[in-house]
């Protein structure tokens, strides 16, 4: 089969083989005589999905004992709320460090449920500022960062370690965009959460993944579906789950585990935004303004010199069946997103594809 | 193809012809190179599948311009919350009509947010209060019924007429388990909602329609995502929406569409529901325990007289492929759950067994 390759930021591209099983399940899964959304969530079919996913997604993580793991709604940004709503008194603080919108969504949204403070902004969104410098609050109930920023191409190359700052805050790690594209230090994290559309599956499912001792202090305005505590006792079924989402996230830990894990997707990664980064720093026609130390593996915004040149370019891109290469309308000019589930092949493509553009239209 | 009748009561079956279309667009959506979960969901192929999906639902249910249609998360659970943060001051009272579990929640988690208040309580949740008894208060934000209780069977033959009972409150009605089931009165109505997987489709999309001078009045402490009005402005695409969810959902109304809407399959669910309660009421083995005028079409719980038949009555059913036949657990005995997917043909293999059963094994 020739499809095209999807470049979108999420929902995005999936592996076929992924979607060809969900094809091939949708009207009997397993002989079991129904399709997966037709199943009640409480019955042997469902949890037999829903362990798995658990088991599949907790050893690919190298996920330890002490986290739970949550199946919820509501996406990202409705996390902004529910974490403030669940990790911190409504007179406490806490610290956001800002690297891209995001980050600062979360920092805003925060304010409605504590103190939210921000510790360290980068002006522009193209850099880390580095930790040393940031501006932590005593007695803050954690330090927010956003490990890849889907618009602006920012990526944290390693978690930063809190205790090594003089802080005992937890530390809440947004991986929406990067969860399983590299192996995560769960003793530097408390919380982790993320939109399934990016690397995982489908919208619809958002992923939290709560160290133990942080659970049971939501404030009372917590909604229940929300209440990480109550979820967690509940095994994510206080409520009805988003259960078809979660199959297809079933599916993609699967195809992971099949692809070797998440080491050797890592090495996957690094090769596509190499190649893809070497050839923007290449080439006379396009440009990245992220500093090289933290730019995205997952998100690799561009900018042709020329910007006369933009509608040519995803026209003729769309021709060669390369798909949702269009900037975020924030920051303009191209983005390729290259998640786990996009192939080497697709990027060799697309490099391709952006040479012969160049020479064909490029003067200098 | 010789399927199971699968009577579950939420994730529930669903058409065939919908799922079969749906997995022959898995990978390739009309041509356009890609699944549906693949789509951003600003794009254009995202956004006709969008549109078509609301202009049909607008279609079928008859519902007027000023209702907004909202697909939102977090279930009818999550709305039990995020109904008074968005109609509700927290000293303002809000009226509750409990005619079962669901409504009986709806009023406790409310008490986070206003001033809950039961109007009224059946007790069993068998029958309805009759309206003029019910104590509203004065002022209330809004009053709270559910339309149809899928663990009690207990369904509004008719929605009440708020004005006539001398109350400005709007009327809000969870139809989680009966939308789309037959017509809804618009004009008594100020905000329905519900989850959709019982009569729309996958679990992990929540529609809200809510009639616009309603919206604005959120609490401060109300999450973005779950702001009504921010939604409404935003055409549910304040966050991402649950993408696939939606395309199921659009699916089922174009299956509903071609049944003959919202009165035809009113009729068929009348037959359905006659034919059940005919048969338990016409058996000495079965009984259904709900007052005649507020049995629900949808949801029909009854009990063997003689419970040490249940298992082998489970076993029985299983084997002639009519599943999940299981009562609720807060209930007991056995619930067959009949929403619009379910043929006439289901219901009378179903009763075709009972009848058997009875003979085989019940001795009086």
């Amino acid at each position: 089969m020739n499809r095209p390759f999807n470049f979108n930021a999420g929902p995005a591209t999936l592996p076929p083989s992924v979607l060809q099983r969900a094809a091939a399940d949708m009207l009997n899964w397993q002989g079991s005589g129904m399709g997966v959304m037709e199943m009640s969530h409480r019955a042997p079919h469902f949890l037999s999905i829903y362990e798995k996913a658990q088991a599949d997604l907790r050893e690919l993580l190298a996920l330890p004992p002490e986290f739970k793991i949550l199946f919820l709604q509501g996406g990202g940004k409705g996390h902004n709320a529910f974490i403030p709503m669940n990790l911190a008194r409504a007179d406490q603080a806490a610290d956001f460090v800002l690297t891209g919108t995001w980050s600062e969504q979360s920092s805003k949204e925060a304010a409605k449920y504590c103190q939210s403070h921000v510790a360290a902004k980068a002006d522009p969104y193209t850099s880390i500022p580095a930790a040393a410098s940031w501006q932590l609050q005593k007695g803050a109930a954690y330090t927010h960062i956003c490990a890849n920023e889907t618009v602006h191409g920012v990526e944290f190359a390693e978690l930063p370690d809190m205790r090594a700052l003089g802080s005992d805050a937890p530390l809440v790690v947004d991986f929406s965009s990067n969860v399983l594209s590299r192996p995560m230090d769960w003793s530097r994290v408390g919380l982790a959460f993320g939109g399934a559309q990016k690397n995982i599956g489908a919208a619809g499912v958002t992923i939290a993944l709560v160290r133990e001792d942080l659970l049971g202090h939501a404030q009372a305005i917590c909604p229940g579906v929300f209440d990480f505590a109550l979820q967690a006792k509940n095994d994510s079924m206080y409520n009805t789950p988003p259960t078809y989402s979660i199959y297809i996230a079933g599916l993609v830990f699967e195809w992971l585990k099949a692809q070797g894990g998440v080491a050797a997707i890592e090495q996957q990664n690094i090769a596509k935004a190499d190649l893809l980064y070497g050839a923007i720093d290449g080439s006379r026609l396009y440009e990245n303004r992220v500093q090289k130390d933290c730019r995205s593996r997952m998100n690799v915004p561009f900018f042709l010199r020329d910007e006369g040149l933009n509608a040519a370019f995803l026209e003729a891109a769309k021709n060669e069946g390369l798909l949702g290469l269009k900037g975020h309308k924030m920051v303009g000019g191209m983005r390729a997103s290259i998640y786990n589930a996009m192939p080497l092949a697709g990027v060799q493509k697309l490099v391709g594809f952006m040479q012969a553009f160049e020479a064909q239209h490029y003067k200098g």
